[in-house]
């Protein structure tokens, strides 16, 4: 019977459900492999903090010389999160012919050409299922499963933190602060929530999706990217009447020469099948030019649907008898295709003002859109006091340009209460 | 430069797909697998008859021999579907070692344990992605994605020409037969449709998914199986009043130590993200004991999606450098479970039936129901001339074998006019 050592760093959320679906499903995991694996360590920071894990003695351990100079492991696990120093763990052990799955989407997004280059040069595998979708096999599919395809569109919802506050709002007219403390409470989303709530998260992961599936280099700070902290529950409830539902989207687009890549809050057909990926689901659709339209969904999060990820990843290497053949996970970011400025960006979008109930408002906004190239699909108002009017415009497409134009204008006139919230449309009618 | 010569045997929709993209997508094929691909033979019927794709000369051939005596050709594509003589022309190339991609469900359902002993006997690879749901890479999922995880369930839409047939009836409100005719004159569906409407190609596809989900043999012959030709327009519309469409599903459970497996038409929640899979595309709900639930649905036939799927497995036997890896196409099918027997399996069902219109009926067949362990969960009544009524009856989770009997004892009831259809109702809620 063959034998593989192995490691994890990091013994969180993750970590303890590597280590559960490794005991667990023992029998079917060494059907699919022929090895048998044992855990020799598991970095943690406190040896001594009580867990809910039966660990034999030994294995934990504070020190990460303990595995990295342990030449009998062979297979790192990274599930520590952060850049440092899981960054630095893995190109050491990695210097050390170790080979590498991991969950850290902040470091393959980041630092992924630092750490590719390592791998190919070390002759070793760096598999990262986990960093993107958690229980979802999205790097296999981009990376696998659709290579007759050139892949053309990318549209996920893949953060688990936003999705929650979002469906919150959603069903249970929720504020969002309230729908952000309840995330909190049941362990989906962190004590600072800025990389969720703003997109950063998004945007890795859509990095991580667009250049393998662009076969170029996207950089996470040429992402466009707007979070969903200033979304209120008048904007839900707007988006409800007009038939949407909001949702953070990462979309990344192939256009000509040069690639689209956004995360953003935006309006969802509410008969889309997205409108019912709900609470910490992700979802990802792909339009490749042979297969056409494909749509996977699942659990975004949680320690064993990531888990499940992160051992099918170990298993591939198993099942590779541990020999490294470089293109099983071909990155190749040869294109030379141009990020599109974002003021090009073009999109049909929700503008909510509070303005002075007076006539010929309308009017004049209209006029105000209709000097930056913007049209309007519909515009509804609905009075909110004696004084105060609230106004909904829909637009039809127009470039993020107009709209930036449109937003500085708008601020000086004088009917205005306030501008506030523009919001993209998004029909996803590809 | 790598170079790889190989033969497709067939030139239909899926061929012609194949032949499609391995022209089309030539450079993204190359930097996927970094092999130049030659098609060198494609084995035809008639070699004069006219064809829409631009295919030099000396590649048509319509001798089997021309393919399998060229030791050049290491690749097979086998897409002429069928058994015969599909399964010997597979057979025998793999004995003169040449690996197999095949997308032909029958094949692989029906002999798949010959041409997996073959596989395994000559070292070689055979892979059959396309063989089900077209482009969605179901196979892959199930056998790399998912090796982590005990596979407890799973619901899929895989028959195009039903999905089509239903969809029109559903949204149309188009006869069977009209809508059968439609599906014909559209290619959606063949001349002699009895393999798709009565269930067959559903229940090889799910033979194929179980068996490897659940890694034990499951026949086709073993599965329960109903068409959908008995479906008529009152039975799409009480659906919808009820708040369900009617889909086929394959279904198929592991429970403690048995296997349940299903082919039939079945009421759908109409909120249930499967009611909105439309038209030829397909779905595939998997249950993983770590992954959790996950779905995914694309394009289930046509040229490209199916050509997609066909020239994905390609590339992974190039990625491998043709080198055969027995793992890598694991098939084990060593689990000892019995297949549930057809009359144990458990449903809610929709019952129709035509009865004159005389007082004390719903009491009667109340009761009749209720002796045969079959409980109420809603009866409702429609007239429909002055001397009878349509009587529907919702019932509560019952064995087959209820059903069965509570058939042949209404068959003999004295306000009978006709038992018009029985269907299963799955709320699909895992």
């Amino acid at each position: 019977m063959k034998q593989v050592k192995i490691a994890l760093l990091g013994l969180g959320n993750v970590g303890s459900g590597v280590w559960k679906i490794l005991n667990f499903n023992k029998s079917e995991i060494f059907k699919h492999c022929g090895f048998e694996i044992e855990i020799k360590k598991i970095l943690v920071n406190d040896i001594n903090k009580k867990r809910y894990l039966d660990i034999p003695d030994g294995i934990l351990t504070n020190n990460f010389c303990d595995i990295l100079n342990d030449d009998s492991i062979e297979i790192v696990i990274e599930v520590m999160g952060g850049a440092y120093p899981a960054l630095d763990y893995m190109i050491e052990a990695m210097k050390k012919k170790k080979h590498i799955v991991t969950a850290n989407k902040l470091c393959i997004a980041l630092h992924g050409d630092r750490l590719f280059e390592t791998a190919l040069k070390e002759k070793v595998f760096l598999y990262y299922e986990a960093s993107v979708g958690g229980g979802i096999p999205i790097i296999k599919q981009i990376n696998e499963s659709l290579t007759a395809n050139k892949i053309e569109k990318i549209v996920g919802i893949v953060n688990g933190t936003t999705n929650y506050i979002l469906s919150n709002m959603t069903e249970s007219n929720m504020s969002f602060d309230k729908a952000l403390c309840l995330a909190k409470e049941n362990g989906f989303a962190e004590f600072d929530p800025t990389d969720d709530i703003e997109g950063f998260d998004a945007a890795y992961k859509l990095s991580i999706m667009s250049s393998l599936s662009f076969e170029a280099p996207v950089h996470p700070n040429n992402i466009l990217r707007e979070g969903i902290s200033n979304i209120r529950i008048k904007d839900i409830n707007y988006a409800k009447k007009f038939g949407y539902v909001i949702k953070l989207l990462a979309i990344g687009t192939l256009k000509n020469n040069s690639i689209e890549v956004r995360v953003h809050p935006a309006f969802v057909p509410k008969n889309h099948p997205f409108a019912s990926v709900k609470d910490s689901f992700n979802a990802v659709y792909l339009k490749g030019n042979a297969v056409g339209d494909l749509t996977i969904y699942g659990k975004g999060a949680g320690d064993l649907p990531t888990g499940s990820a992160i051992v099918s990843d170990l298993l591939s290497i198993l099942r590779n008898n541990l020999n490294y053949c470089g293109i099983n996970q071909a990155r190749n970011l040869n294109n030379k295709y141009d990020i599109l400025p974002s003021d090009e960006i073009e999109s049909e979008y929700y503008i909510r003002l509070n303005v002075k109930d007076k006539p010929g408002i309308i009017g004049d906004i209209g006029t105000l859109l209709g000097e930056n190239n913007i049209s309007i699909s519909l515009v509804t108002q609905d009075i909110q006091t004696k004084h105060q009017v609230d106004l909904i415009f829909l637009t039809q497409k127009c470039k993020e340009k107009s709209i930036k134009n449109f937003k500085e204008k708008i601020n000086n006139y004088k009917n205005l209460n306030k501008l506030e919230n523009i919001i993209r449309i998004e029909n996803l009618n590809n």
